[in-house]
């Protein structure tokens, strides 16, 4: 069952050298979630076909313009493509008055409901769920109420071998106990086949955890422990470090240790300030303390 | 002296086709103003190399979300880059509310002060003037209050013949009155060489109509009469022209029309839907009219 990340936005403030702000498309079992949308998401959406159409819940880490001043174009979009489907935006406090205030102004009338569920940031919360998918956030530490947000997929059931259906000549009807509960299966003459002949374990549930904006903060460690994708912002070098600490961002060092620290499986860095035209130097300092480092890049889709 | 156009966005209402929204720069004698400002402009500022320090005054025909939702994006780059200059925003009513309740929203705060300029759309005013251009107000028909604009070059002075300089002996103390005031000149052995002998006439002066969006009105036409240059929006073909009934757009015949009627040099048509993968067709419709018709390309620069 797939479950990837793609990058739409990779620059920090500003954008610059042909990179975009704050956006990302998580795509969960074929169901997809944007998180943040700076200015120019929906010309990302064009550009890297993603389907408008499929998003209903759009998960914002804070209101800072570079990852929210995207929302009143995709909002006001949908809405002239005549959109019905309601629109579920997860939020820190004050987004839908701000929303609301501009489609005020902007003369705005929608097609659709934008349906706002409002999260402090003071600890994790779960405020998403469906079959395949828990989003919980992840309290970070900023200049203004952040939260990132934890992706974890549930439990699937146990694989069943097709070959095996064939063989005992297992009816559709009694699949799904087979699978969900670990049923044995009764052959029609009295025989029984042991689950674990019939299925292979079901897959380990993978998570995906997205950490912008934050300073270096061990706080998120339990949350994130053991994570197969870590997304955590690196906007600056250590040589810059002491502008980490009037913004409350972290160096790529700093998000290498914090991969390290959760022993997560990857680590991917973006949110770039706009003073590195050449950004190997930060996926370079960070390798030296988790080698497993990637540099998020637009348009890169990467499997969790 | 430089008067020319750079169309940034040609899109009407949502992008596609890799076209933008609304923008442009106008440049009259190497100063730039900025003509509107749809999501994605400060990308498009950085793609054609326009140095966004240059701009000092942004005119906003109208308030929908394809002309202004760029504005809280370059405004709040301008502050991260620690711009210190004021900006000038002409724009009809409600524009400083949204700006400011963005800013209040987004936690920005600038380092400049944005100085904004309300007017009405009922009649045609001078909105802005330098020694070399004044911006008037086109007011427009369509669903919200809208002005275009006229950027009328301002008359200059006749231009000197660098040759009579040196023939003369003209001292540089005299030049001022000889271009500015006509004045003949008296050689130190009291010839008097007169003035048409001196310089040649003042160009004429130019000006370029900047008219979208708006339903077909010819109560525009006293104003942008025998303009160098018109920039008309034609949204929809003859085609599709119930569109423009309810969306008060225009046809590309419509500019046309309004060309023709207003007898300008040439027509540059824009603000497509997204209905036209192809938009040859909207310039093949107004051609037939009017054949001095352009269209409008990201990227396009336009001599006034």
């Amino acid at each position: 069952m797939k479950f990837e990340v793609t990058i739409l936005g990779t620059n920090a403030a500003i954008p610059a050298y042909e990179r975009y702000l704050s956006a990302q498309i998580v795509n969960v079992h074929d169901r997809i979630y944007m998180v943040d949308c700076g200015e120019g998401t929906q010309f990302q959406l064009n550009k890297y076909d993603i389907r408008r159409s499929r998003i209903h819940q759009i998960f914002i880490s804070h209101l800072h313009g570079d990852h929210i001043y995207g929302l009143p174009g995709i909002i006001t979009s949908y809405s002239l493509l005549g959109r019905e489907k309601p629109l579920d935006i997860f939020a820190p406090k004050g987004l839908e008055e701000w929303i609301n205030l501009t489609l005020k102004h902007s003369y705005a009338y929608l097609t659709f409901k934008v349906r706002f569920h409002t999260f402090d940031c003071d600890q994790s919360t779960l405020v998403f769920e469906n079959e395949s998918v828990e989003v919980w956030t992840i309290p970070l530490k900023h200049r203004i109420p952040t939260c990132g947000f934890l992706f974890k997929e549930k439990q699937q059931s146990r694989r069943i071998i097709p070959e095996q259906i064939v063989a005992h000549q297992i009816p559709v009807t009694a699949i799904k106990k087979i699978k969900q509960e670990g049923a044995d299966f009764v052959t029609a003459n009295g025989k029984v086949i042991p689950n674990d002949l019939l299925t292979l374990p079901a897959p380990v549930p993978r998570a995906y955890a997205y950490c912008s904006d934050t300073a270096y903060t061990e706080s998120i460690i339990p949350i994130i422990q053991e994570t197969d994708l870590l997304y955590h912002e690196a906007t600056y070098l250590s040589l810059h470090e002491d502008q980490t600490l009037i913004s409350l961002h972290s160096t790529a060092r700093e998000a290498a240790k914090i991969a390290k620290l959760a022993n997560v499986k990857q680590l991917l860095i973006g949110h770039f300030s706009s003073r590195y035209r050449d950004i190997d130097a930060l996926r370079e300092e960070a390798a030296t303390i988790f080698p497993n480092t990637l540099l998020a890049k637009e348009g890169l889709v990467l499997e969790v």
